[in-house]
């Protein structure tokens, strides 16, 4: 989803009433990030507070290069990484993930292993259908065991985009909910649904019911289910005792766009980028009684913040062992402070550009190759800034290109590298850049090799469905990551 | 003004909380258009409730340009044009324009020659300064008589910014209203503001007081200046018998951008073009106790609307001698109703596009020439999408370009000339055009001739003020347009 997708973000349908009451009763955050231009390394990020290059969620196989968990990678959440529901147990909490996990689909990366007490979901995205011989279709888990697969036991029509994924997801929270409002015990949701990553889906209720086409139907049926979910806090008495926030894991695919992408608003190119469309987000907090109504924060944020953040909530400190980049949000939140700290745009492990305070200076750009744009994968369509927008990675560690992001949210206006206000921006960010480069560890790389092998061909549980398919011989790879 | 220069329509600094509150407080308009992408012509339609291919405010001089009102204009509003204020006298209703009138600046279109009873402002743009011999300093008018030259008399600063206008002009307002409501006189008031409109100025209080640089100051002080006057008609008790819209007359100047110019959120290109972002407005409608709060409408609207509904809230009705192509928009603003009604986006008299539902067909496309564009002056700056954005005046009559303005805002991604979707819309939309070119009688084009002996040498009361020039020989030419 992109910063443009929500009703209170400027969507030009206002097609999101939930969310933007949400907004309306909670705290908008307008400078908000993720820590990845994509999804598996933002969530691992989200869940353990960390860059992708400390816990390991990044590639080395090429310079720059996106990287994620298909069905054949090898790697996924270490577990020397302290996930966010392992350190919540210690305060009594029960962490439940919904939807999409995607911090490695082997057995060591299970995230019942990783802290969660239950799972309802999937380990990796919902592409498919395969035909089960060159590639298994992707398992649906109840906790440790698969019950089903995509396109199987879990329809998704391509044709229609009809799935009623998203409510199954949502009776999923409003069931847990239910039960641990009953046991009084605190809980952690991680409620990760996907229906707006291509190939986008909607329950049959939706379809057709947005201007935005098949996509907007996808927003408006999250967009109902939030508001379902925060009706269920109230009805139950719990919803000032219960911190919520939304947020996205990367930019709207632009690339999916119209029908299966949404919009960054006024912000350039999208996913897989790390211009402003790629990685601001909407985000919206939430706690009635606590977070003031109608609050706007101009608080550079982060989802590393979360994991921070939801420490903090349960009254529990951060590992002190290890860099954490995550803040604990806590005091712009419910008393309106601003906390200056750097944003950190990363493209596998190069450091493509860094914002501080309303500027922000690429060290590196790039779109994607040549090669792939003249395949059509285009992540800025219809968008073209020179020297900006390049299609070879263009170094520029020595005379960063700056953009002054009040002035020019869409990042077209390169500051004068002889402006004084260059200069002054650019001495401030620098030693932003030295402290950073100097104190910083890079885990082991996790998304470099991929194995036909290791794909979801006989997860725990198959035999029971007789869903068990037999695996090819092992020929692990380095993985091809081309953007 | 942009579409996406608010908070309400998702500018990404939110500084404009008047507005926004007035947005909250009334109804937002998300697909309300102005009649032209740029300013005389579109004022001159506000005005008459008719296009400027109808009440003449065109240029034939060369295909699809377009043209304004600059000091060498011969052309102005043609006497036989009925203006909104000339038909309010009929209700009794006192008429006064603050700020930039552009309807020509001759004796006989003077403002109070055309239904005003009152001026304060001046007949062109603030541009200057000039030295008084090829060309004069703009005058500032009050009533039949200047009373000083910009730059002369009202300061504008071009290296800081700093004018004091807006807050002349809120004062003229606030005094206005208070001396209306003291006689209890109905009154009609135009504030037209042009703080947005390069050069772009704000006082010294907002100077630096936004994100976005000079052009947010000169948005924030606009922004302060309406709450200021809604704030005053609740304290004066007339909120509830007091009809307030507020909307621009194009899109933002993106080729002033960032210092200088506004956002268009998603849309494409800006000012001069007859893309979204030149010619969608942000639109805002309040009339406490009548407009129920909080409303949101997708009724595709106009500002040659607000000549029809001013109309209607007096009791009038429009003339029936000629075509009028405002509507009445009460029923939309009062009860929710949508009208179904195609939206007319031309180009000198050229019709350039139609948009009907949330189809919008390209008849011709184009931003600028080469030439000027590799002069740097560009319309789209970072956006270019192919066959769309075109440098050259690209004919689609036979073939129109057809989009979908929900799925695609951006007008980046043409409907397929072959698909069932294409035919049905261009189905409906053919019928439109067609109906609209038969009854189509275009006016006298008032902006082919100019002549420097036209120029403000010698306004009336400049005799007073020891402020006459001598006016050279008259030379009448054909106007130059080149976009």
């Amino acid at each position: 989803m992109g910063w443009g997708d929500l009703g209170a973000f400027g969507e030009p349908s206002k097609e999101t009433p939930n969310l933007d009451q949400m907004a309306a009763e909670g705290m908008l955050f307008l400078d908000f990030y993720t820590a990845n231009p994509l999804c598996s390394p933002s969530r691992a990020a989200l869940l353990t507070g960390r860059l992708p290059v400390r816990n390991g969620f990044y590639t080395t196989n090429g310079h720059a290069r996106n990287a994620y968990t298909p069905q054949d990678i090898v790697g996924g959440i270490p577990d020397s990484e302290l996930l966010l529901p392992e350190l919540l147990k210690k305060a009594g909490y029960t962490n439940k993930i919904i939807g999409k996990w995607h911090l490695g689909h082997r057995p060591q990366f299970h995230p019942l292993r990783h802290g969660f007490d239950e799972w309802f979901g999937s380990p990796n995205c919902h592409f498919g259908p395969y035909n089960n011989r060159e590639r298994p279709n992707i398992p649906v888990y109840r906790d440790w065991e698969m019950v089903g697969r995509y396109y199987e036991d879990f329809k998704i029509d391509l044709k229609t985009g009809e799935a009623n994924l998203t409510q199954l997801y949502l009776q999923e929270a409003l069931d847990f909910i239910s039960k641990q409002q009953a046991s009084q015990q605190p809980f952690f949701l991680y409620w990760a649904i996907d229906a707006t990553h291509a190939p986008v889906y909607a329950s049959k209720q939706f379809l057709g019911t947005s201007q935005r086409g098949l996509y907007g139907d996808a927003v408006r049926e999250i967009d109902d289910s939030v508001g379902k979910i925060l009706k269920h806090l109230q009805q139950l008495g719990i919803s000032e005792n219960t911190f919520v926030f939304f947020t996205s894991d990367n930019g709207a695919a632009l690339i999916s766009a119209p029908r299966q992408g949404g919009s960054n608003g006024p912000f350039l190119c999208g996913k897989q980028t790390t211009f402003e469309g790629g990685m601001r987000e909407p985000a919206i907090a939430w706690w009635p009684g606590h977070i003031p109504a109608g609050g706007v924060s101009h608080q550079l944020g982060s989802v590393m913040d979360l994991f921070s953040t939801s420490l903090s909530l349960a009254g529990l400190q951060p590992p002190s062992d290890r860099q954490i980049d995550g803040i604990d949000l806590l005091p712009v939140i419910l008393q309106g402070k601003l906390i200056d700290r750097p944003i950190f745009y990363y493209r596998g492990n190069e450091l493509m550009a860094v914002r501080a305070g309303l500027y922000k200076a690429h060290y590196w750009t790039w779109s994607n190759s040549w090669e792939e744009h003249g395949k059509g994968i285009d992540f800025c369509p219809g968008q073209s800034v020179a020297g900006v927008t390049t299609h070879t990675q263009e170094e520029h560690t020595y005379l960063p290109l700056l953009f002054h992001l009040g002035r020019d949210p869409g990042e077209k206006y390169p500051l004068s590298f002889t402006s004084e206000e260059y200069q002054r921006a650019m001495e401030r960010i620098s030693g932003l850049v030295q402290q950073h480069k100097d104190t910083l560890v890079p885990g082991q790389p996790q998304l470099n090799v991929c194995d036909q092998a290791v794909m979801n061909w006989a997860p725990p549980g198959c035999e029971k469905l007789g869903k068990c398919l037999k695996a090819p011989e092992s020929d692990p790879q380095k993985c091809s990551w081309p953007h």
